[in-house]
């Protein structure tokens, strides 16, 4: 089977983004072995989408289209296929109300335009959009599979992923199911984690293994096909025991788990509030911690403390431990730990103090961080050195801090020094 | 003049890298003003490499190539393109020297498949690589212009630039110059800001005029080319003015300004210190300011108090307040605005409550935000009703927040309701 994806969006010929669809949808199509000969990009024009069309189809039998589902007169996708197709367009009722639903809670109108996004192609099987209002489609004809996703990655990615993979599986596989499970890490990096793993890597089969590095996350993916889905998922569970035993403890996740949510699931399973102070995240760790709905069950509040004086006014650290040491030590992360988590009134209380760069701080080095996290009767104290930019390496500093604050309630209770 | 990006390599097809060089081109390009109606990518397969090249002849006149210039077998860019114009390769000595340079200084030997970088197409202009060894070409037939640029984002940014840019401007421009400058809008929708300029942008000529939105900001990109830098810019100057005066209120800065950017120089040269107390953003606020360096000039630092019970016990915000108009309110905001200024001594305290969704909270609709800051004698509030999905919302508020400052200071006093 021969694949071509194309995008639809003035916005990629423009340059005003980059076309990370794409690159998605290829690797989740090479795991399949489904091989892709071609990607375009054509603007929101009908007449030079057509032409994408006629031409795609006459070198590939599957192709995907990402973009142009939207309530806007440039969103043109739908209308083009159709018509080209001579398909009509039907509403479905499921996607309608979900799109009703989201106007009703906001006490606002539903326009006509929002709800074209529920119209979809007559014989269409609708591909549910969790993370938007457009629903996309899996539309077959004797000659040719058209699969239609939303332009936004947070709604094209766990789209494709779980409702029109699927559907291709059985299409493609000859009624074997496929079955992917990520294992998510942190606290490793992508060259370390694959030379622990590279007896597998190297001899994979059935599931194959695939890892993965996006900013400063590593993931192994592990593809299974199998008869029925106990079958694909006995393969991948064996080899999922085999990576734990050798590299468990970086393992902070599965599948779409970040560390902020499941920081979440693990401070409400284990009954437990936080709070922080941070001076060189200023407020970044308790933002990524409020990204999840629900967090409030856990996370009181904190303070940001941007300079020394603020520290010793406001979260009452002590003048000579900071003239001692500076505010980049040990000791004052530990000492702000104690004390935002005694003020808060929490059981953890959590630290971040540093210096993001470009210039260095209290003396040390740009990239220097110490993360303090008070827990029961120990405060918990961890050295980094991180080498990127200023904002990379506060939100590596805040992922740090959650890393290790499930790692010390999972009772992996040390410093790293 | 149309034109269409070729972008040669397997690894793109399998979803190994993200195609950045595309969207590198395509922004210089609309910087020219010259229009790209399609991307296409291609793995390195000479039959569909030339397929590729023969569809993008029949739709374009400046086909722009990147990647397969290499040394490997793999990399048949040039070749390709030879035989289909019936062009002969030869060696460019330039390059050749720079290769056998590189590998006498480390005391290897040059291979001839190293040697073959040095081949370009007879009649080509060469473009030099500063970062690589496979030099770059520009090839102009009777209907065509050919550019060849290497794959790695690191050679072909600079070579587009300073060597590939100057030829075409050349060509495409007769000599002149091109002048591009960026106004950037926040407080104003894309759709709104179109059209109180539509007039303007559909009567452009020079300079032209591209309204960008990304995110939730607005842009308006000026290109203007003219015999003299002077020239160019006095076109440009002439529609800005006009710009600023019918939307000037919503423009907070220029090229590659950013609002915390220019918060930041703002409060550093009003001699201004600030401090955030946030509830729904839980720190967001704080952390966008100290995401520039040097904020530590201003930003004193603040607290997040993330429920009814932090805000009394360590805002000391009063429960009847709460009580009478919830936590989302125009009086709480107020008050939480004023209690963090008071707190830390700070010359503006900025408050951010709100129901950042899925769910409403304080008995008002997801998207609902009141901002208050207080400043001098006043405290300003804002009313905001976001659409978005919560870390939209999030973000679209701090931004709100920033803008409403910046107005603040320049002088335009005054809440929004």
């Amino acid at each position: 089977m021969r694949a071509e994806i194309i995008a639809v969006g003035s916005e990629l010929l423009l340059g005003q983004i980059v076309n990370t669809n794409a690159r998605f949808i290829s690797t989740q199509l090479a795991e399949m072995g489904i091989t892709i000969h071609f990607h375009t990009v054509v603007g929101d024009n009908k007449g030079r989408l057509v032409e994408a069309i006629r031409i795609a189809e006459g070198r590939a039998d599957l192709i995907i289209f990402s973009g142009g589902l939207g309530p806007t007169k440039d969103d043109l996708t739908k209308q083009t296929i159709a018509d080209h197709l001579h398909a009509k367009l039907v509403i479905d009722q499921q996607a309608l109300s979900f799109i009703a639903d989201f106007f009703a809670k906001r006490g606002r109108p539903m326009t006509d335009n929002n709800r074209q996004q529920a119209l979809v192609l007559e014989g269409a099987q609708v591909l549910k959009n969790d993370n938007g209002m457009a629903p996309g489609m899996f539309y077959r004809t004797s000659t040719h599979t058209y699969i239609l996703l939303p332009g936004p990655p947070k709604e094209l990615e766990p789209m494709f992923q779980f409702e029109a993979k699927p559907l291709l599986a059985e299409q493609v596989l000859d009624n074997q199911l496929i079955f992917s499970h990520v294992i998510r890490f942190y606290g490793i990096g992508e060259a370390e984690l694959e030379t622990e793993l590279l007896d597998l890597i190297e001899n994979q089969t059935n599931p194959t293994i695939a890892p993965l590095a996006t900013d400063s996350e590593v993931t192994i993916r592990l593809t299974a096909t199998g008869a029925t889905e106990d079958e694909a998922w006995s393969a991948i569970k064996d080899v999922q025991a085999e990576i734990l035993n050798r590299v468990g403890k970086y393992v902070y996740g599965y599948n779409n788990d970040s560390l902020a949510q499941k920081l979440k699931q693990t401070l409400i399973a284990h009954h437990l509030t936080i709070s922080a102070a941070e001076s060189m995240t200023a407020g970044l760790f308790q933002a990524e911690l409020a990204s999840i709905p629900g967090m409030a069950e856990a996370l009181v509040g904190g303070v940001v403390v941007y300079n020394e004086e603020t520290k010793i006014k406001h979260l009452g650290i002590n003048k000579e431990t900071i003239d001692t040491f500076t505010v980049v030590s040990r000791e004052v992360a530990a000492e702000m730990a104690k004390k935002v988590r005694e003020k808060f009134a929490t059981d953890i209380g959590v630290s971040i103090t540093g210096a993001a760069g470009p210039e260095g701080h209290g003396g040390q080095p740009a990239g220097t961080v110490w993360i303090g996290i008070a827990y029961k009767e120990e405060v918990h104290t961890y050295e980094l050195h991180l080498a990127g930019m200023r904002n990379t390496n506060r939100i590596r500093a805040v992922k740090f801090a959650i890393h290790y604050i499930l790692r010390i309630i999972m009772n992996e209770n040390r410093s790293n020094i």
